[in-house]
């Protein structure tokens, strides 16, 4: 959920949800970077638009009366925004594609201007497109009466629109499909309580809330048809999401679960292997309170990855705007990843 | 962590920990249900001795001038007190072993009395002596060198002292093996983040801190050697623990980790199977809200089970204060079981 009005870029502080309903109006490079690195804004098709429309701002309010002097500036605001998080390629991918627009561009500074601004218009109106395709390819694997388990938020907060794992769970619904869904709340952050369940509530879908721990209970009770996550980074031979998807994605293959990745080509960074990503590491704070309440003994000890890593072997299909790759297709990804290089 | 002190029991409230120290000195048996039931006392083995001195109370405190009399209150103490927590067996066993003293007792009233405080304080004093003697069995299973995981509090706070699955640990330490520790947080009551963190915190074990979601990832990074928990009920084919168990051990299965159980004889119950055992269903608002705080939307459906059931298939062993099971004795349970009906 984000959009473009006149050099401003409104989206939901999705710190803020479900209590609160605070709508962000970005004017400057250095607030989008402040909002991806706290999560104001987050998700990973959303981070690739969020980041678009960054050097949008950087361009849309620039001085420079030079297209050398401008383009030195949108090459800055992509640093800026490039180092907020490690793990999501989409930031790398939305302030990537922008740039190399500007980089080949021709015209005089204020034609670049116009042009920045549309290619990341572009990206999220793209973004929209590709997700509603996801859903249509995704519902597909949607039987009526699944009961569907989603860790973390891949909806339309985590996107432009529609979502890509909850894209998937909408379009079977408005297919008239029957389904309901589990949401792990996903600890540290909650994105899953906070953001999932928002979500799926307001739009009448049915969601039950469980803590992440539960998710083999539900599984091993029988509760469970089918596992549909986001991605921040699909690789050779591995899934990149948030923390906890690996042991959702094996306690899904020893039950002989169907686990599902929705995600947009954007998200395809089939040039890396799992060994070479890099996993942000976010601060104590997040597992050591929630909201102000503090959780644990003062000084303890903390891990807080953001993310793990699926290796292919536990994922079942991967649903994108094109079409979904079940696992038999998995081997091409390293020919497409030596094409890539 | 419990004490008899002329009529009042001395234990801490978990629910306060690790912020506050809060003592509680119980007088009565709806005193003493109040904190069983809302966790202030909580610990399978330490609900078996919580359980005993609520009778015991029952007795010291006692107006009756009949045996008779005595008894039937006694037999009510006892029936306010099972009605607390479905699931874990320590509490029957706990209020069974006391009533059935006193039933077959054949002297008066007052003697009968200070019988139901001795046996209650047997009961005690056993559970002592027996998570040492596990924490010696299970030692022997721990090298140097190995970082173990746990999940919830199977600590000194769960029992009279010393802790099972702590126990075993807290022997390694003493035997000078250079262990760590990776401990669960345990949503949603915390009691990994809350208790265990504290308990080793401060006896000066190394721990760190991990959300429920992120121990798959650790056991793939190969940072785990051995993960050991406790028990709330034992039966012929699975071991029911703390919501969350389950997938541990499924984790811990799937990278060849061993996974231990530490847990006393009377958390055995050999006649029944695991489509016995009901499991506690406990508030939403232990899901949706972290102490005052909210973290999901207003009338979401939750699931909130206390337990899950973990098959013997991914248990390595069973450590008790007589022996240690392992997986190729798990057949006698069944024998156990037919002798125990």
């Amino acid at each position: 959920m984000i959009q473009w009005q006149n050099g401003t870029v409104i989206t939901p502080d999705q710190t803020k949800l479900p209590l609160q309903e605070v709508t962000l109006e970005i004017k400057t490079v250095e607030q989008m970077a402040e909002a991806i690195k706290t999560l104001r804004v987050r998700g990973a098709p959303l981070l690739g638009a969020a980041a678009a429309f960054g050097i949008a701002l950087a361009a849309y309010h620039s001085k420079a009366h030079s297209k050398e002097k401008l383009l030195v500036e949108l090459e800055d605001a992509g640093a800026i925004i490039k180092r907020q998080r490690p793990t999501a390629v989409n930031l790398f991918w939305g302030v990537d594609r922008v740039l190399n627009k500007a980089r080949g561009f021709s015209g005089n500074v204020e034609e670049l201007k116009a042009v920045v601004i549309e290619e990341a218009q572009k990206i999220a109106d793209e973004d929209a497109q590709q997700n509603h395709a996801i859903g249509k390819n995704g519902a597909v694997l949607i039987k009526d009466g699944d009961t569907i388990l989603t860790h973390c938020n891949a909806g339309e907060l985590a996107t432009v629109e529609y979502g890509t794992a909850l894209g998937v769970i909408r379009a079977a619904w408005e297919q008239g499909k029957k389904i309901k869904v589990i949401a792990d709340e996903t600890r540290p952050l909650l994105q899953g309580a906070r953001l999932t369940a928002y979500e799926l509530k307001r739009d009448g879908i049915p969601v039950t809330l469980i803590t992440d721990n539960m998710a083999g209970y539900v599984m091993h009770k029988g509760l469970v048809n089918k596992v549909i996550v986001g991605a921040d980074r699909i690789v050779q031979d591995a899934v990149v999401n948030k923390i906890g998807t690996f042991s959702v994605a094996v306690l899904a293959h020893e039950h002989g679960i169907p686990f599902y990745v929705a995600a947009p080509k954007s998200t395809f960074d089939l040039a890396h292997k799992a060994s070479d990503v890099v996993i942000e590491e976010r601060k104590p704070e997040e597992v050591t309170h929630i909201g102000s309440h503090q959780i644990a003994p003062e000084g303890i000890n903390v891990m807080n990855p953001a993310f793990d890593i699926t290796p292919l072997k536990y994922v079942s299909a991967i649903i994108c705007e094109s079409q979904v790759y079940y696992s038999k297709d998995f081997g091409k990804f390293k020919d497409e990843g030596k094409r890539a290089k």
